[in-house]
Protein backbone atom coordinates (compact mmCIF):
# COMPACT_ATOMS: atom_id res chain seq x y z
CA UNK A 1 0.00 0.00 0.00
CA UNK A 2 1.17 3.57 -0.65
CA UNK A 3 4.11 5.21 1.59
CA UNK A 4 1.22 8.05 2.39
CA UNK A 5 -0.87 6.26 3.86
CA UNK A 6 -1.21 8.22 7.11
CA UNK A 7 -2.74 4.73 8.97
CA UNK A 8 -0.46 2.95 11.26
CA UNK A 9 -0.96 -1.08 10.69
CA UNK A 10 -2.42 -2.88 13.99
CA UNK A 11 -1.02 -6.48 14.87
CA UNK A 12 -3.53 -9.32 15.64
CA UNK A 13 -2.07 -12.15 17.22
CA UNK A 14 -3.96 -15.65 16.47
CA UNK A 15 -5.55 -17.18 19.35
CA UNK A 16 -6.39 -21.23 19.71
CA UNK A 17 -10.11 -20.48 19.85
CA UNK A 18 -9.58 -18.77 16.09
CA UNK A 19 -7.96 -22.28 14.84
CA UNK A 20 -10.40 -24.87 13.49
CA UNK A 21 -9.84 -28.78 12.34
CA UNK A 22 -7.90 -27.70 9.55
CA UNK A 23 -5.33 -26.86 11.77
CA UNK A 24 -5.45 -22.98 11.06
CA UNK A 25 -7.16 -19.98 11.25
CA UNK A 26 -10.90 -20.31 10.55
CA UNK A 27 -11.67 -18.06 7.61
CA UNK A 28 -14.70 -16.13 9.84
CA UNK A 29 -12.14 -14.80 11.67
CA UNK A 30 -11.01 -12.47 9.50
CA UNK A 31 -13.85 -10.81 9.37
CA UNK A 32 -13.66 -9.86 12.79
CA UNK A 33 -9.87 -9.01 12.53
CA UNK A 34 -10.77 -6.26 9.86
CA UNK A 35 -13.16 -4.94 12.62
CA UNK A 36 -10.56 -4.91 15.27
CA UNK A 37 -8.20 -2.80 13.24
CA UNK A 38 -10.61 -0.57 11.22
CA UNK A 39 -11.71 0.66 14.83
CA UNK A 40 -8.12 0.91 16.24
CA UNK A 41 -7.23 2.88 13.18
CA UNK A 42 -9.93 5.27 13.89
CA UNK A 43 -8.54 5.51 17.04
CA UNK A 44 -5.51 6.43 15.77
CA UNK A 45 -7.16 9.78 14.85
CA UNK A 46 -9.17 10.49 17.40
CA UNK A 47 -12.35 8.96 16.41
CA UNK A 48 -13.92 6.61 19.16
CA UNK A 49 -15.93 4.33 18.01
CA UNK A 50 -17.66 3.92 20.96
CA UNK A 51 -18.61 7.79 22.05
CA UNK A 52 -19.98 7.70 18.43
CA UNK A 53 -22.31 4.81 19.22
CA UNK A 54 -22.93 6.58 22.83
CA UNK A 55 -24.26 10.22 20.70
CA UNK A 56 -26.52 8.22 18.84
CA UNK A 57 -24.56 7.11 15.37
CA UNK A 58 -24.22 3.48 13.97
CA UNK A 59 -22.04 2.60 11.38
CA UNK A 60 -23.06 -0.82 10.05
CA UNK A 61 -21.09 -3.22 7.68
CA UNK A 62 -22.60 -2.43 4.50
CA UNK A 63 -20.54 -5.33 2.41
CA UNK A 64 -17.26 -7.36 3.26
CA UNK A 65 -15.13 -9.06 1.28
CA UNK A 66 -12.12 -11.55 1.67
CA UNK A 67 -9.20 -13.17 -0.45
CA UNK A 68 -7.23 -16.34 1.45
CA UNK A 69 -3.96 -16.14 0.00
CA UNK A 70 -1.51 -17.90 2.39
CA UNK A 71 -3.11 -19.69 5.78
CA UNK A 72 -2.10 -18.15 9.53
CA UNK A 73 -1.71 -20.20 12.04
CA UNK A 74 -1.86 -20.43 15.88
CA UNK A 75 0.08 -18.12 17.68
CA UNK A 76 1.37 -16.31 13.95
CA UNK A 77 1.27 -12.35 14.91
CA UNK A 78 -0.52 -11.21 11.60
CA UNK A 79 -0.19 -7.15 11.34
CA UNK A 80 -2.93 -5.53 9.13
CA UNK A 81 -2.71 -2.33 7.20
CA UNK A 82 -5.92 -0.38 6.75
CA UNK A 83 -6.44 1.96 4.33
CA UNK A 84 -8.96 4.52 3.20
CA UNK A 85 -9.98 3.97 -0.29
CA UNK A 86 -12.58 6.30 -0.34
CA UNK A 87 -14.49 8.83 1.97
CA UNK A 88 -17.29 11.22 1.41
CA UNK A 89 -18.92 11.89 4.77
CA UNK A 90 -21.72 9.34 3.71
CA UNK A 91 -19.91 6.47 2.92
CA UNK A 92 -16.86 4.78 3.85
CA UNK A 93 -14.35 1.98 2.17
CA UNK A 94 -11.42 0.44 3.35
CA UNK A 95 -9.05 -2.38 2.05
CA UNK A 96 -6.93 -4.55 4.23
CA UNK A 97 -3.78 -6.30 3.84
CA UNK A 98 -3.05 -8.54 6.26
CA UNK A 99 0.83 -9.80 6.45
CA UNK A 100 3.12 -12.02 8.56
CA UNK A 101 4.13 -10.09 11.05
CA UNK A 102 7.69 -11.96 10.76
CA UNK A 103 8.18 -12.84 7.51
CA UNK A 104 6.07 -10.21 5.59
CA UNK A 105 4.46 -13.05 3.60
CA UNK A 106 0.70 -11.72 2.33
CA UNK A 107 -1.87 -13.69 4.46
CA UNK A 108 -4.95 -12.13 3.23
CA UNK A 109 -6.75 -8.79 1.22
CA UNK A 110 -10.31 -7.96 2.21
CA UNK A 111 -12.49 -5.06 1.74
CA UNK A 112 -15.80 -3.53 3.92
CA UNK A 113 -17.75 -0.72 3.18
CA UNK A 114 -19.80 0.98 5.64
CA UNK A 115 -22.48 3.95 6.18
CA UNK A 116 -23.70 6.23 9.34
CA UNK A 117 -27.12 5.61 10.42
CA UNK A 118 -28.72 8.10 12.97
CA UNK A 119 -31.37 7.37 16.02
CA UNK A 120 -33.94 6.98 14.03
CA UNK A 121 -32.00 4.76 11.68
CA UNK A 122 -31.80 6.98 8.74
CA UNK A 123 -28.50 7.47 6.87
CA UNK A 124 -27.28 10.68 7.82
CA UNK A 125 -23.74 12.60 6.33
CA UNK A 126 -21.08 13.15 8.60
CA UNK A 127 -19.85 15.97 6.92
CA UNK A 128 -23.48 18.41 7.31
CA UNK A 129 -24.35 16.49 10.84
CA UNK A 130 -21.04 15.77 12.19
CA UNK A 131 -18.47 17.98 10.84
CA UNK A 132 -15.40 17.22 13.61
CA UNK A 133 -15.98 13.72 12.73
CA UNK A 134 -16.08 14.23 9.13
CA UNK A 135 -12.70 15.80 9.38
CA UNK A 136 -10.69 12.78 11.30
CA UNK A 137 -12.12 10.36 8.69
CA UNK A 138 -11.36 12.67 5.58
CA UNK A 139 -7.27 13.09 7.51
CA UNK A 140 -7.13 8.74 7.46
CA UNK A 141 -7.62 9.38 3.50
CA UNK A 142 -4.59 10.99 3.75
CA UNK A 143 -3.01 12.74 0.94
CA UNK B 1 -32.23 -37.00 34.61
CA UNK B 2 -35.58 -37.57 35.92
CA UNK B 3 -37.92 -39.19 34.03
CA UNK B 4 -40.13 -36.36 35.46
CA UNK B 5 -38.68 -33.60 33.92
CA UNK B 6 -40.76 -31.90 31.46
CA UNK B 7 -38.74 -30.43 29.37
CA UNK B 8 -37.92 -31.79 25.91
CA UNK B 9 -34.00 -32.73 24.74
CA UNK B 10 -32.95 -30.23 21.97
CA UNK B 11 -30.62 -31.47 19.68
CA UNK B 12 -27.27 -29.25 18.29
CA UNK B 13 -25.49 -30.27 15.00
CA UNK B 14 -21.88 -29.24 15.92
CA UNK B 15 -20.56 -27.07 13.04
CA UNK B 16 -17.02 -27.12 11.54
CA UNK B 17 -16.19 -23.26 12.30
CA UNK B 18 -16.76 -25.07 16.30
CA UNK B 19 -14.32 -27.49 16.19
CA UNK B 20 -10.38 -26.55 17.30
CA UNK B 21 -6.86 -27.24 15.96
CA UNK B 22 -7.23 -30.40 18.17
CA UNK B 23 -9.91 -31.91 15.79
CA UNK B 24 -12.59 -31.44 18.20
CA UNK B 25 -15.37 -29.05 19.12
CA UNK B 26 -13.37 -25.39 21.09
CA UNK B 27 -14.82 -25.68 24.66
CA UNK B 28 -16.00 -22.67 24.88
CA UNK B 29 -19.12 -23.30 22.19
CA UNK B 30 -20.54 -25.42 24.61
CA UNK B 31 -21.51 -22.42 26.87
CA UNK B 32 -23.03 -20.91 23.89
CA UNK B 33 -24.98 -24.18 23.43
CA UNK B 34 -26.81 -24.87 26.99
CA UNK B 35 -27.86 -20.63 25.79
CA UNK B 36 -29.27 -21.98 22.72
CA UNK B 37 -30.75 -24.79 24.65
CA UNK B 38 -31.90 -22.75 27.88
CA UNK B 39 -34.12 -20.52 25.10
CA UNK B 40 -35.93 -24.02 22.97
CA UNK B 41 -36.38 -25.15 26.94
CA UNK B 42 -38.61 -21.48 27.72
CA UNK B 43 -40.07 -21.57 24.51
CA UNK B 44 -41.56 -24.85 25.08
CA UNK B 45 -43.36 -23.62 27.74
CA UNK B 46 -44.24 -20.57 25.95
CA UNK B 47 -41.66 -18.19 27.71
CA UNK B 48 -40.21 -15.98 24.45
CA UNK B 49 -37.18 -14.38 25.53
CA UNK B 50 -37.33 -12.65 23.03
CA UNK B 51 -40.48 -10.76 23.91
CA UNK B 52 -38.95 -10.67 27.53
CA UNK B 53 -36.44 -8.55 26.75
CA UNK B 54 -39.07 -6.73 24.00
CA UNK B 55 -41.22 -5.94 27.73
CA UNK B 56 -37.53 -4.80 29.30
CA UNK B 57 -36.58 -7.57 31.30
CA UNK B 58 -33.74 -9.46 31.02
CA UNK B 59 -31.99 -12.62 32.62
CA UNK B 60 -28.28 -12.04 32.78
CA UNK B 61 -25.75 -15.30 33.26
CA UNK B 62 -25.03 -14.87 36.93
CA UNK B 63 -22.20 -18.36 36.67
CA UNK B 64 -21.69 -21.28 34.27
CA UNK B 65 -19.79 -24.11 34.62
CA UNK B 66 -19.17 -27.17 32.27
CA UNK B 67 -17.41 -30.68 32.67
CA UNK B 68 -16.04 -32.08 29.80
CA UNK B 69 -16.38 -36.02 29.44
CA UNK B 70 -15.84 -36.91 26.34
CA UNK B 71 -15.31 -35.11 22.84
CA UNK B 72 -17.17 -33.80 20.51
CA UNK B 73 -16.36 -34.08 16.54
CA UNK B 74 -17.92 -32.01 13.44
CA UNK B 75 -21.18 -33.09 12.19
CA UNK B 76 -21.82 -35.20 15.35
CA UNK B 77 -25.36 -34.56 16.76
CA UNK B 78 -25.83 -33.77 20.56
CA UNK B 79 -28.74 -33.98 22.64
CA UNK B 80 -28.65 -31.22 25.37
CA UNK B 81 -31.25 -32.26 28.34
CA UNK B 82 -32.26 -29.25 30.40
CA UNK B 83 -33.39 -29.39 33.99
CA UNK B 84 -34.46 -26.58 35.90
CA UNK B 85 -33.04 -27.38 39.39
CA UNK B 86 -34.34 -24.46 41.52
CA UNK B 87 -36.51 -21.60 40.65
CA UNK B 88 -37.76 -19.08 43.36
CA UNK B 89 -39.04 -16.02 40.96
CA UNK B 90 -35.83 -14.43 41.47
CA UNK B 91 -33.13 -16.68 40.43
CA UNK B 92 -33.04 -19.61 38.22
CA UNK B 93 -30.72 -23.03 38.36
CA UNK B 94 -30.46 -25.21 35.42
CA UNK B 95 -28.49 -28.08 34.94
CA UNK B 96 -27.33 -29.36 31.32
CA UNK B 97 -26.73 -32.86 29.98
CA UNK B 98 -25.32 -33.65 26.58
CA UNK B 99 -25.10 -36.81 25.17
CA UNK B 100 -24.31 -38.10 21.83
CA UNK B 101 -27.90 -38.64 20.05
CA UNK B 102 -26.70 -41.92 18.05
CA UNK B 103 -25.00 -43.96 20.87
CA UNK B 104 -25.93 -42.18 23.89
CA UNK B 105 -22.61 -41.37 25.32
CA UNK B 106 -22.08 -38.80 28.26
CA UNK B 107 -20.03 -35.48 26.67
CA UNK B 108 -20.56 -32.60 28.71
CA UNK B 109 -22.30 -31.85 31.95
CA UNK B 110 -23.00 -28.32 32.73
CA UNK B 111 -24.86 -25.64 35.09
CA UNK B 112 -26.00 -22.28 34.76
CA UNK B 113 -28.00 -19.59 37.38
CA UNK B 114 -29.51 -16.46 36.10
CA UNK B 115 -31.39 -13.62 37.58
CA UNK B 116 -33.96 -11.22 36.20
CA UNK B 117 -32.88 -7.04 35.95
CA UNK B 118 -35.96 -4.89 34.75
CA UNK B 119 -35.55 -1.35 32.71
CA UNK B 120 -33.40 0.20 35.60
CA UNK B 121 -30.85 -2.58 35.91
CA UNK B 122 -32.48 -3.69 39.54
CA UNK B 123 -33.16 -7.36 40.39
CA UNK B 124 -36.56 -7.85 39.85
CA UNK B 125 -39.14 -10.80 40.92
CA UNK B 126 -40.70 -12.38 38.43
CA UNK B 127 -43.29 -13.57 41.19
CA UNK B 128 -44.44 -10.47 42.27
CA UNK B 129 -43.70 -8.33 38.54
CA UNK B 130 -44.24 -10.55 35.79
CA UNK B 131 -46.90 -13.58 37.32
CA UNK B 132 -47.48 -15.09 34.13
CA UNK B 133 -44.28 -15.78 33.18
CA UNK B 134 -43.53 -16.87 36.90
CA UNK B 135 -45.74 -19.32 36.49
CA UNK B 136 -44.70 -20.92 32.94
CA UNK B 137 -41.10 -21.08 34.44
CA UNK B 138 -42.35 -23.03 37.55
CA UNK B 139 -44.37 -25.48 34.85
CA UNK B 140 -40.51 -26.18 33.95
CA UNK B 141 -39.54 -27.28 37.27
CA UNK B 142 -41.58 -30.33 36.73
CA UNK B 143 -43.50 -32.20 39.67
CA UNK C 1 -32.65 -17.86 -7.99
CA UNK C 2 -33.09 -20.03 -11.03
CA UNK C 3 -36.13 -22.33 -10.33
CA UNK C 4 -33.81 -25.17 -11.94
CA UNK C 5 -31.41 -25.31 -9.09
CA UNK C 6 -31.34 -28.67 -7.02
CA UNK C 7 -30.46 -27.18 -3.76
CA UNK C 8 -33.08 -27.55 -1.52
CA UNK C 9 -33.11 -24.45 0.99
CA UNK C 10 -31.64 -24.37 4.64
CA UNK C 11 -33.05 -22.77 7.29
CA UNK C 12 -30.65 -21.28 10.19
CA UNK C 13 -32.15 -19.73 13.51
CA UNK C 14 -30.29 -16.61 14.28
CA UNK C 15 -29.06 -16.83 18.29
CA UNK C 16 -28.65 -14.55 21.15
CA UNK C 17 -25.00 -15.22 21.16
CA UNK C 18 -25.14 -14.32 17.66
CA UNK C 19 -25.93 -10.79 17.97
CA UNK C 20 -23.88 -7.75 18.85
CA UNK C 21 -24.73 -3.96 20.61
CA UNK C 22 -26.69 -2.93 17.78
CA UNK C 23 -29.39 -5.15 18.49
CA UNK C 24 -28.76 -7.25 15.65
CA UNK C 25 -26.90 -10.41 14.00
CA UNK C 26 -22.95 -9.39 13.97
CA UNK C 27 -21.98 -8.95 10.33
CA UNK C 28 -19.48 -11.80 10.88
CA UNK C 29 -22.10 -14.53 11.48
CA UNK C 30 -22.67 -14.81 7.73
CA UNK C 31 -20.02 -16.16 6.82
CA UNK C 32 -20.60 -18.87 9.38
CA UNK C 33 -23.84 -19.67 8.10
CA UNK C 34 -22.44 -19.75 4.08
CA UNK C 35 -20.22 -22.58 5.74
CA UNK C 36 -23.56 -24.56 7.26
CA UNK C 37 -25.62 -23.52 4.56
CA UNK C 38 -22.92 -25.08 2.10
CA UNK C 39 -22.36 -28.45 4.27
CA UNK C 40 -25.99 -29.21 3.99
CA UNK C 41 -25.99 -28.44 0.34
CA UNK C 42 -23.43 -31.02 -0.19
CA UNK C 43 -24.77 -33.46 2.51
CA UNK C 44 -28.47 -33.03 0.31
CA UNK C 45 -26.18 -34.79 -2.98
CA UNK C 46 -24.48 -37.52 -0.77
CA UNK C 47 -20.81 -35.32 -0.18
CA UNK C 48 -20.46 -35.62 3.56
CA UNK C 49 -17.38 -33.35 3.74
CA UNK C 50 -16.53 -35.57 7.15
CA UNK C 51 -15.70 -37.96 5.16
CA UNK C 52 -13.53 -36.30 2.56
CA UNK C 53 -11.35 -34.62 5.13
CA UNK C 54 -11.46 -38.37 6.83
CA UNK C 55 -10.30 -39.34 3.16
CA UNK C 56 -7.52 -36.69 2.86
CA UNK C 57 -9.05 -33.77 0.82
CA UNK C 58 -9.88 -30.47 2.34
CA UNK C 59 -11.31 -27.76 0.71
CA UNK C 60 -10.20 -24.36 1.76
CA UNK C 61 -11.94 -21.13 1.45
CA UNK C 62 -10.07 -18.96 -1.40
CA UNK C 63 -12.34 -15.83 -1.10
CA UNK C 64 -15.74 -14.85 0.59
CA UNK C 65 -17.82 -12.02 -0.13
CA UNK C 66 -21.31 -10.58 1.50
CA UNK C 67 -23.43 -8.09 0.83
CA UNK C 68 -25.79 -7.15 3.83
CA UNK C 69 -29.18 -5.72 2.45
CA UNK C 70 -31.59 -5.96 5.43
CA UNK C 71 -30.95 -6.33 9.73
CA UNK C 72 -31.47 -9.99 11.15
CA UNK C 73 -32.65 -10.16 14.51
CA UNK C 74 -32.45 -12.31 17.45
CA UNK C 75 -34.98 -15.40 16.83
CA UNK C 76 -35.29 -14.30 13.15
CA UNK C 77 -35.07 -17.54 10.95
CA UNK C 78 -32.99 -16.88 7.92
CA UNK C 79 -33.87 -19.10 4.82
CA UNK C 80 -30.27 -19.77 3.53
CA UNK C 81 -30.20 -20.59 -0.71
CA UNK C 82 -27.15 -22.13 -1.72
CA UNK C 83 -26.04 -21.91 -5.51
CA UNK C 84 -23.41 -23.77 -7.41
CA UNK C 85 -22.42 -21.16 -10.29
CA UNK C 86 -19.24 -22.77 -11.31
CA UNK C 87 -17.40 -26.31 -10.57
CA UNK C 88 -15.04 -27.79 -13.19
CA UNK C 89 -13.35 -30.86 -10.98
CA UNK C 90 -11.00 -27.89 -9.07
CA UNK C 91 -12.27 -25.04 -8.22
CA UNK C 92 -16.03 -24.55 -6.70
CA UNK C 93 -17.68 -21.14 -7.06
CA UNK C 94 -21.16 -20.85 -5.02
CA UNK C 95 -23.40 -17.86 -3.76
CA UNK C 96 -25.73 -17.50 -1.26
CA UNK C 97 -29.34 -15.79 -0.72
CA UNK C 98 -30.48 -15.28 2.95
CA UNK C 99 -34.20 -14.46 3.14
CA UNK C 100 -35.96 -13.76 5.97
CA UNK C 101 -38.02 -17.68 6.40
CA UNK C 102 -41.45 -15.48 6.67
CA UNK C 103 -41.67 -13.00 5.12
CA UNK C 104 -39.00 -13.37 2.58
CA UNK C 105 -37.48 -10.43 2.82
CA UNK C 106 -33.88 -10.29 1.52
CA UNK C 107 -31.50 -10.18 4.24
CA UNK C 108 -28.20 -10.61 2.78
CA UNK C 109 -26.29 -12.29 -0.76
CA UNK C 110 -22.83 -13.76 -0.30
CA UNK C 111 -20.30 -15.69 -2.21
CA UNK C 112 -17.39 -18.03 -2.01
CA UNK C 113 -15.30 -19.83 -3.81
CA UNK C 114 -13.22 -23.04 -3.16
CA UNK C 115 -10.12 -25.24 -3.68
CA UNK C 116 -9.63 -28.83 -3.27
CA UNK C 117 -6.38 -29.60 -1.66
CA UNK C 118 -4.57 -33.27 -1.19
CA UNK C 119 -2.83 -35.04 1.48
CA UNK C 120 0.67 -33.27 1.24
CA UNK C 121 -1.47 -29.51 -0.03
CA UNK C 122 -1.12 -29.00 -2.75
CA UNK C 123 -4.05 -28.94 -5.33
CA UNK C 124 -5.84 -31.67 -6.93
CA UNK C 125 -8.60 -32.11 -9.48
CA UNK C 126 -11.61 -34.25 -8.14
CA UNK C 127 -12.47 -35.10 -11.74
CA UNK C 128 -9.20 -36.56 -12.05
CA UNK C 129 -8.52 -37.91 -8.33
CA UNK C 130 -12.06 -38.65 -6.95
CA UNK C 131 -14.25 -39.14 -9.78
CA UNK C 132 -17.52 -40.09 -7.99
CA UNK C 133 -17.32 -36.92 -5.85
CA UNK C 134 -16.56 -35.18 -8.76
CA UNK C 135 -20.07 -36.50 -10.18
CA UNK C 136 -22.06 -35.27 -6.94
CA UNK C 137 -20.50 -32.16 -7.40
CA UNK C 138 -21.58 -31.86 -10.86
CA UNK C 139 -25.49 -32.83 -10.00
CA UNK C 140 -25.31 -29.82 -7.31
CA UNK C 141 -25.20 -27.17 -10.37
CA UNK C 142 -28.73 -28.58 -12.18
CA UNK C 143 -29.20 -28.44 -15.49
CA UNK D 1 -4.78 -12.92 44.76
CA UNK D 2 -1.15 -13.72 46.50
CA UNK D 3 1.64 -11.44 45.85
CA UNK D 4 4.11 -14.60 45.53
CA UNK D 5 1.77 -14.89 42.46
CA UNK D 6 4.83 -15.10 39.69
CA UNK D 7 2.80 -14.93 37.01
CA UNK D 8 1.78 -11.39 35.98
CA UNK D 9 -1.87 -10.32 34.74
CA UNK D 10 -2.64 -10.52 30.98
CA UNK D 11 -4.71 -7.59 29.73
CA UNK D 12 -7.50 -8.05 26.68
CA UNK D 13 -9.59 -5.16 25.29
CA UNK D 14 -12.64 -5.75 24.43
CA UNK D 15 -13.91 -6.32 21.23
CA UNK D 16 -17.02 -5.21 19.47
CA UNK D 17 -17.85 -8.35 17.97
CA UNK D 18 -17.50 -9.92 21.66
CA UNK D 19 -20.97 -7.71 22.40
CA UNK D 20 -24.50 -8.96 22.33
CA UNK D 21 -27.84 -7.54 22.53
CA UNK D 22 -27.51 -5.90 25.95
CA UNK D 23 -25.07 -4.06 25.31
CA UNK D 24 -22.00 -6.14 27.19
CA UNK D 25 -20.10 -8.31 26.57
CA UNK D 26 -21.58 -11.91 26.00
CA UNK D 27 -20.42 -14.36 28.42
CA UNK D 28 -19.29 -17.20 26.50
CA UNK D 29 -16.11 -14.88 25.38
CA UNK D 30 -15.16 -15.06 29.12
CA UNK D 31 -14.00 -18.50 28.55
CA UNK D 32 -11.81 -17.32 25.48
CA UNK D 33 -10.18 -15.03 27.19
CA UNK D 34 -9.06 -17.24 30.29
CA UNK D 35 -7.65 -19.48 27.02
CA UNK D 36 -5.44 -16.33 25.84
CA UNK D 37 -4.66 -15.25 29.53
CA UNK D 38 -3.70 -19.16 30.12
CA UNK D 39 -1.32 -19.50 27.56
CA UNK D 40 0.41 -15.63 27.96
CA UNK D 41 1.28 -17.04 31.79
CA UNK D 42 2.86 -20.68 30.23
CA UNK D 43 4.71 -18.21 27.43
CA UNK D 44 5.93 -16.09 30.53
CA UNK D 45 7.74 -19.56 32.34
CA UNK D 46 9.03 -20.34 28.57
CA UNK D 47 6.07 -22.86 27.43
CA UNK D 48 4.65 -22.79 24.01
CA UNK D 49 1.44 -23.97 23.98
CA UNK D 50 2.59 -24.46 20.30
CA UNK D 51 5.64 -26.51 20.71
CA UNK D 52 3.99 -28.57 23.34
CA UNK D 53 1.24 -29.66 20.69
CA UNK D 54 4.07 -29.83 17.69
CA UNK D 55 6.10 -32.60 20.10
CA UNK D 56 2.42 -34.72 20.64
CA UNK D 57 1.19 -33.26 23.91
CA UNK D 58 -2.13 -31.65 23.92
CA UNK D 59 -3.66 -30.25 27.01
CA UNK D 60 -7.76 -30.17 26.77
CA UNK D 61 -9.69 -28.39 29.28
CA UNK D 62 -11.16 -31.14 31.74
CA UNK D 63 -13.28 -28.25 33.47
CA UNK D 64 -14.02 -24.55 33.13
CA UNK D 65 -16.42 -22.38 35.50
CA UNK D 66 -17.27 -18.64 36.16
CA UNK D 67 -18.93 -16.18 37.87
CA UNK D 68 -20.06 -12.78 36.66
CA UNK D 69 -19.81 -10.27 38.93
CA UNK D 70 -19.96 -7.29 36.73
CA UNK D 71 -20.38 -6.32 33.24
CA UNK D 72 -17.82 -5.57 30.65
CA UNK D 73 -18.52 -3.12 27.81
CA UNK D 74 -17.21 -2.63 24.20
CA UNK D 75 -13.77 -1.22 24.39
CA UNK D 76 -13.37 -1.72 28.18
CA UNK D 77 -9.82 -3.35 28.82
CA UNK D 78 -10.12 -5.90 31.07
CA UNK D 79 -6.67 -7.42 33.28
CA UNK D 80 -6.71 -11.11 33.76
CA UNK D 81 -4.45 -13.09 36.68
CA UNK D 82 -4.06 -16.48 36.52
CA UNK D 83 -3.19 -18.45 39.41
CA UNK D 84 -1.75 -21.87 39.54
CA UNK D 85 -3.68 -23.48 42.26
CA UNK D 86 -2.30 -27.42 41.96
CA UNK D 87 -0.15 -28.78 39.68
CA UNK D 88 1.38 -32.35 39.94
CA UNK D 89 2.70 -33.26 36.24
CA UNK D 90 -0.34 -35.00 35.54
CA UNK D 91 -3.26 -32.33 35.73
CA UNK D 92 -3.07 -28.50 36.53
CA UNK D 93 -5.45 -26.28 38.48
CA UNK D 94 -5.74 -22.82 37.50
CA UNK D 95 -7.95 -19.64 38.89
CA UNK D 96 -8.23 -16.15 37.11
CA UNK D 97 -9.71 -13.00 38.08
CA UNK D 98 -10.85 -10.09 35.97
CA UNK D 99 -10.85 -6.91 36.81
CA UNK D 100 -11.05 -3.44 35.19
CA UNK D 101 -7.90 -2.43 34.13
CA UNK D 102 -8.55 1.49 34.97
CA UNK D 103 -10.92 1.29 38.07
CA UNK D 104 -9.85 -2.20 39.72
CA UNK D 105 -13.27 -3.63 40.10
CA UNK D 106 -14.01 -7.16 39.91
CA UNK D 107 -15.64 -8.03 37.02
CA UNK D 108 -15.24 -11.73 36.58
CA UNK D 109 -13.52 -14.78 38.37
CA UNK D 110 -13.27 -18.46 36.89
CA UNK D 111 -11.26 -21.57 37.12
CA UNK D 112 -10.58 -24.25 34.76
CA UNK D 113 -8.56 -27.88 35.15
CA UNK D 114 -6.48 -29.32 32.39
CA UNK D 115 -4.88 -32.59 31.70
CA UNK D 116 -2.29 -33.58 29.08
CA UNK D 117 -2.48 -36.34 26.44
CA UNK D 118 -0.22 -37.71 24.45
CA UNK D 119 -0.31 -39.03 20.78
CA UNK D 120 -2.19 -41.94 21.53
CA UNK D 121 -4.78 -40.07 23.08
CA UNK D 122 -3.84 -41.84 26.70
CA UNK D 123 -3.19 -39.24 29.67
CA UNK D 124 0.31 -38.71 30.41
CA UNK D 125 2.42 -37.45 33.25
CA UNK D 126 4.26 -34.41 32.63
CA UNK D 127 6.97 -35.16 35.37
CA UNK D 128 7.67 -38.70 33.93
CA UNK D 129 7.40 -37.92 30.01
CA UNK D 130 8.36 -34.24 30.28
CA UNK D 131 10.65 -32.81 32.79
CA UNK D 132 11.90 -29.99 31.46
CA UNK D 133 8.06 -28.49 31.23
CA UNK D 134 7.17 -30.04 34.14
CA UNK D 135 10.00 -27.95 35.45
CA UNK D 136 8.45 -24.57 34.26
CA UNK D 137 4.89 -25.10 35.21
CA UNK D 138 6.32 -26.13 38.72
CA UNK D 139 7.55 -22.37 38.15
CA UNK D 140 4.37 -21.05 37.71
CA UNK D 141 2.89 -22.09 40.94
CA UNK D 142 5.36 -19.87 42.98
CA UNK D 143 6.65 -20.22 46.43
Amino acid sequence: MSEENPIKPYVHHAKYYETDQMGIVHHSNYICWMEEARMDAMSQFGISYRSMEESGIISPVVSVSCQYKGMVHFDDAVQIQVKVVKYNGVRLDLEYEMTDSITGELRTTGASTHCFLGDDGHVISLKRDCPEVHERFRLMLGK
